[in-house]
């Protein structure tokens, strides 16, 4: 391998961009067959993988965690032929119509070699054997670029960083490792890591496969438009303010951004290592609910935090949390700081309507609760030093800011915090915490015998953004995410729909509530259903902190019961 | 109620103090019938309760929590009686020889009238209801002064925050009651809060009820005074560095630490809210184990985390840890920062011996892993604003600086940190936390098939300081407690025996290691066993993270299997 050209050793930012793109380039060389350069035919990109790809490719691709796990385990398939045919699709959607608008974009290099290897190396061990090295045996899994993996580049989306060979893999690699899992491609990131986009100077923009003209989502964006195309059935995405479920929900797929201190992230890389205001978290996209549960699962079955003491000894919870009893549903329809465009509602309305004709579910509405001061505090918190570490990063290697780095670094309520004036601001953000667990408590009918409040809502049903997938450099609302970030909630984002120009081609009035929601709205008034045409429409499923088990058993619950998605 | 003199309305430091120790003699001299002002015997207060106090109330005041609950839950002892019995001895705690060197001086205010109207409904109640209020139900329990009480003074220690009424119990509080407590006294802590000793410009020192020329330890120190004159059976204590165990330790009595963030902090008042670099812990003292179990229980059943979501939703734990196999015990000679006084060593042998000679127990060396870095780190922590707000607090008011205010405040590791020198700090807290657990994992003898470490040690048992009881204004070396309290893992304090003149009277040499270590020796070599006579000699048993309930179950196995205490 060639030596990695850096700034440490005198290249300029662009030098450094394109020898990392060049490297990406070479690993997407070693696929056999050699992916064609092919345009898209249209914005929609999913389709062309049929034109590409083998039949037996198509159908290994399009089968999921839990479809690929029990053929794998009994040899029915071999490792080898499920990786060979996810690097194909994972490099036909890095390199579709390369260089052109419509490339997704989304690979900053795929592992050819060490997954072929690690195929075999399942394929012989389960020969030996009899049985699989665990639960994701052959499984091949797709990682976010700033989660460490040995040898390889670690940047975190900075060119000043690039270089930054990770001495081992992160420790939540060496448990999907040891489950059996096969790596075979690393995902872009945007510059900062600080994006609800994929946007760097690094490898440019990444797409969205259904439509190239929106984003990907972000910041685990390339995981997004890779899980959504299909090149992988499970990724490893990282949320501290939407980062898992910004793509998730942009690209279609299923995607949890867990409670903190649950799952390992020892070895990730970004900045403000050491910030312990807002808890950033690790979790899972994946094109199935099965695919996310069993990595949270597998995750926590191997106890990791005896490795990490930060994390929480709370083992995988079994019981069934709704025995005998309906599952409450909470309904928010708008977080009244910025109106959802008319997608997300007819979304939401299309799920209420569905819970409410079931036996098995009670629907009841949630009233927000000052998601506006909820911002001011994560906003803040975020950048105690100014955004000083990050500014400074881009800074060093003279690459421009990425307009979205400034949007968040620069945003209205960062400050540069004194020690005093931080410990303060942490007081704010536990007394707002204490005020939303009394907004919840207070749902409840009655208190039970040991504390359990009865008749209290579940979860709550809620969009995953002020619209479905933005055009490129316009997601700038986080709240609808960065709201369960900042009360520590685990959040679930599920498929439901797409953008229909008909049925989402009326036309609503808003009076804008603020500069936010002027933008937001005047965004649908400007490119309409059309504009978005085919998004993923998606919504997010909310619970109370370390309820993470409750949060999918409800989801469970709700795809039997309604049959979501309906697309 | 007269109005409380404050800094605020132009009362000097020493008003305020007479002013506030006027208000504790006016809560003593309610209680009926009246404590004579006698002065104890000798520098051991124990014995005194029994020239003063009635057959009954001794009888009383000498029942374990697991004794009189049952009793109060039966109607067997009326509540009002109880807590007439606990009101008097308390009283006399702080009364005896009152102004005198030999008054413990651990009351900040008795609340009688509270008490007596509490315990008559609770009598009333149990009477029509023909059951009691909760697991608690006339028990009375103290609490230390800086957990908030409704209408009450907080002030955490510092003149200047004299006049800081609580606007209402704090949630700890809010639990016990419903549980069925009676709170009879508050108890004294020493200014900043920051001391192994308890000792303030408010009330003076608090001394050791065993031997008056000892400190009670601290910060708890009034809540240890006092639960080891048996004026109560069961008190609130918190810890951030040892302010539990140590006066536990230094009293005689069970203290424990749990995990943070498991028991709800809500409503109490300190210095550097916000901060969360080390977090505090609340936590009991008792004449029992089983006080302090029923206290942790207890509070975990009401799920506190509901109202207070910082908490974790960790329930009590009711597995038998132990089953089937033996309790892996490390001993912990010494941290080698600071060699422990010989009683402390000669306990610890005791307690070892005993444990070799049982069949259930094996018994294996654990060597310190850095503990000088450990207390580096937290000495650090604990003052991210170089203890600028302290420092503020004390010069507020003028009152002069206590000489263990200065000892820790003014620390060789305090710095002012920025926002990116604490990031890092913070780092280096989290490595040393990784090290440690990488320590304890390599006591396993194989890993099981779930990532069970098989064969490691489940608890460290080791001493609670660096000798017993200090002599006043000598408590310095905070490592035996406060590394449990970098690494937030739970301690247990437990009674073992006592100094003995002829047992402790022999002569042992030791070249000092530095210089908190020659200081610690020299004062053995100074004033030995007669300086320290009666001094309860008490250990402390350690575990991994949210391991509370084996410590306790591994604690309750140990008891059974050496009949500890000895004396």
């Amino acid at each position: 391998m060639a030596a990695i050209m850096t700034i440490a050793s005198g290249a300029t930012w662009q030098e450094v961009a394109a020898d990392r793109q060049k490297y990406r380039d070479a690993t997407l060389a070693t696929i056999q067959p050699a992916i064609p350069d092919i345009p898209s035919p249209s914005l929609n990109t999913i389709s062309i993988a049929k034109d590409v790809l083998t039949a037996e490719e198509i159908k290994i691709t399009e089968s999921k965690v839990e479809e690929l796990a029990p053929q794998l385990a009994k040899g029915e398939l071999s490792a080898v032929t499920v990786v060979k045919a996810f690097l194909r699709r994972a490099a036909l959607a890095q390199k579709l119509a390369s260089g052109t608008k419509t490339s997704t974009n989304c690979i900053t290099e795929l592992l050819s070699s060490r997954a072929l290897e690690r195929a075999k190396y399942l394929d012989d061990y389960l020969k030996t054997n009899g049985k699989p090295v665990g639960p994701f045996h052959g499984i091949p899994i797709s990682v976010k670029e700033h989660i460490g993996m040995k040898d390889l580049d670690n940047n975190a989306g900075f060119i000043g960083w690039v270089g930054n060979t990770a001495p081992q893999d992160a420790h939540i690699l060496q448990i999907l490792w040891n489950a059996g899992a096969v790596f075979h491609a690393r995902t872009t990131q945007p510059q900062t890591l600080m994006h609800l986009e994929t946007s760097s100077n690094l490898y440019g923009v990444t797409t969205n496969p259904y439509n190239t003209t929106l984003t990907s989502g972000g910041s685990s964006g390339g995981e997004g438009a890779l899980v959504g195309f299909k090149g992988s059935c499970l990724g490893v995405g990282t949320d501290i303010g939407g980062s898992i479920r910004s793509p998730a929900a942009n690209c279609g797929v299923y995607g949890m951004k867990p409670t903190a201190l649950r799952l390992p992230v020892l070895g990730w890389l970004g900045p403000a290592a050491g910030q312990e205001q807002i808890v950033p978290t690790i979790g899972p996209l994946s094109t199935s609910l099965e695919g996310c549960k069993l990595f949270i699962k597998t995750l926590l079955d191997s106890k990791p935090w005896l490795k990490e003491p930060s994390l929480l000894p709370f083992p995988w919870k079994q019981e069934d949390f709704f025995k005998g009893r309906k599952l409450k549903v909470g309904v928010l329809w708008d977080d009244e700081v910025v109106k959802p465009h008319p997608p997300v509602t007819r979304a939401l309305k299309q799920m209420v309507d569905k819970l409410k004709s079931t036996g098995n579910v009670e629907v009841v509405e949630w009233k927000p609760y000052k998601h506006d001061l909820a911002w001011e505090i994560i906003a803040n918190l975020y950048f105690c030093d100014g955004g000083k570490e990050e500014s400074d990063l881009i800074d060093a290697s003279g690459e421009p800011w990425r307009p979205l780095s400034k949007h968040i670094l620069k945003n209205p309520h960062v400050e540069t915090h004194t020690i005093p004036s931080m410990y303060k601001a942490t007081v704010k953000r536990d007394a707002y915490r204490v005020e939303y667990a009394e907004h919840w408590n207070s749902t409840a009918t009655s208190t039970g015998p040991n504390g359990e409040l009865e008749g209290a809502v579940d979860v709550i049903l809620c969009p995953a953004g002020p619209g479905v997938a933005p055009k490129i450099d316009t997601a700038k609302w986080w709240g609808y995410l960065s709201q369960w970030n900042v009360l520590n909630y685990p959040g679930l984002i599920f498929p439901v729909d797409k953008v229909d120009v008909i049925k989402d081609g009326g036309i609503e009035r808003h009076s804008p509530r603020n500069e936010t929601d002027k933008e937001n709205w005047e965004l649908w008034q400007k490119y309409g259903a059309e504009g978005y045409k085919d998004a993923p429409l998606s919504l997010q499923l909310v619970g109370r902190g370390f309820e993470d088990e409750k949060v999918i058993q409800a989801f469970e619950m709700i795809q039997k019961e309604t049959g979501v998605p309906f697309v």
